[in-house]
């Protein structure tokens, strides 16, 4: 299955007074992708944690190639870059959508826990069909 | 007794390309500044809610006088303007923490509700020592 | 000319502890909402600011009406409640996208300034293009 | 000169539905932190600027250790982990005020820019006194 770019406008309410999309915002964009990445392999983030399963964020970090500005549309590339039963780190790669200009790098740790209470689960035991799903996108981090 | 203005810096996050202060952000900085009217009147929101009532907020309104930039000190002043057992009307005035100038009014309503289940209910019946508070803050609402 | 509602799905780290969209994420989408509807008009925001306007914020209110939780999509629409050659009152209506219940309504309040040094303009003067384009958009307030 | 942690409470609508602070936002605590380290050592950001000097941001790392809850408290420890006339990377070690309990650790990397056009710049000849109060501040990364 090929994963579509996740595509988003930039908003005013993003910029910063150097005018500029404030930095602190790509991480939030990190987590649009990463939940249209689930809805694109059919196991959304709601359906994970009605099944009991939600995702701790261990650390996230981002490089940032050049800057965005309001009302430019972005395309965000999401992909598997690591897989463990406990762990997953999801790799992304920002680009302008109109000229393909790279934008942004970055990547988020992840361990898989319980909705309720938190505590750490090996997902493989968990939902192993949801595991399945993310071994086949498993590839190396791009960027 | 006597509220004391919320003092709190204005941050380079809340700009945007203008170079103000984003206008959305005033409505965050009026719930922090009805967080800390909670703790001054001695009764925290997280009390609140460990005696099962939240607030819902109905509604927000909010009146941009003059412009808030990156690092100022802004004082917010906090009243109520109207209670009933259901519900309560919280008034804002923001002004510059230096020079005084009036920079934003506004008001939240809020009705008050379980915290299992989002249900209204009476403040009046559930924490009346909290209503009470509540009632000794009345006043007329400002700006 | 027919205004499409602007939709837009919400977003995980919009929600707040309580489980539901933190209302002040609204004041955003309103303005998410207000520049789609600037481009649909054929007069984008960005040209505005080109030719020198800008669109200071005078106030916003807003309603909430039910809540919003995260994955849903709402759509949102636009409309100009008054109009005169200094001044402009946006309404907005937010539904859910797939049941058409209603989560909010609300409205902004503008003034046109010189996008150089903020200062009141008469639009009808400055952009009369623009200033026919918002009046024939020009109807009652919606809610 | 020794540098006092810069401690602010976390907010109400920080908070996502898992009912802990939302990852995103420690990015925009760490400039909070930054802002305040620069009033510490006698020169504000404001007045980088007004010399014609700002700080784009190249990349940015974080690594969660613990939670982070409504009506806490944090305690953000900032030090420059590296300096070279054109760049700087910015440390943080966040922790619980109460307690001392780890939260998050990670760093920023910066170059020196002018305020104009945002063209690098090198701040050792641009502003030598910042330079050398940088220098007089760096210190092995923290975590």
């Amino acid at each position: 299955m090929t994963i579509r770019p996740y595509v988003r406008r930039t908003q005013f309410y993003e910029t910063d007074q150097m005018g500029i999309i404030h930095h602190a915002n790509y991480i939030r964009w990190f987590e649009e992708a990463r939940v249209d990445f689930l809805d694109q392999v059919g196991f959304s983030y709601g359906r994970a944690r009605t099944e009991g399963i939600d995702f701790a964020v261990l650390g996230v970090s981002c490089e940032y190639k050049s800057m965005t500005r309001f009302q430019e549309e972005v395309a965000i590339l999401v992909g598997i870059g690591a897989l463990t039963p406990a762990r997953m780190t999801v790799t992304y790669r920002i680009t302008d959508a109109a000229t393909g200009a790279l934008r942004v790098t970055g990547e988020s740790r992840h361990c898989f826990v319980r909705s309720e209470g938190l505590r750490p689960v090996s997902l493989k035991k968990a939902i192993p069909a949801l595991y399945e799903i993310f071994a086949a996108q498993t590839r190396p981090p791009t960027g």
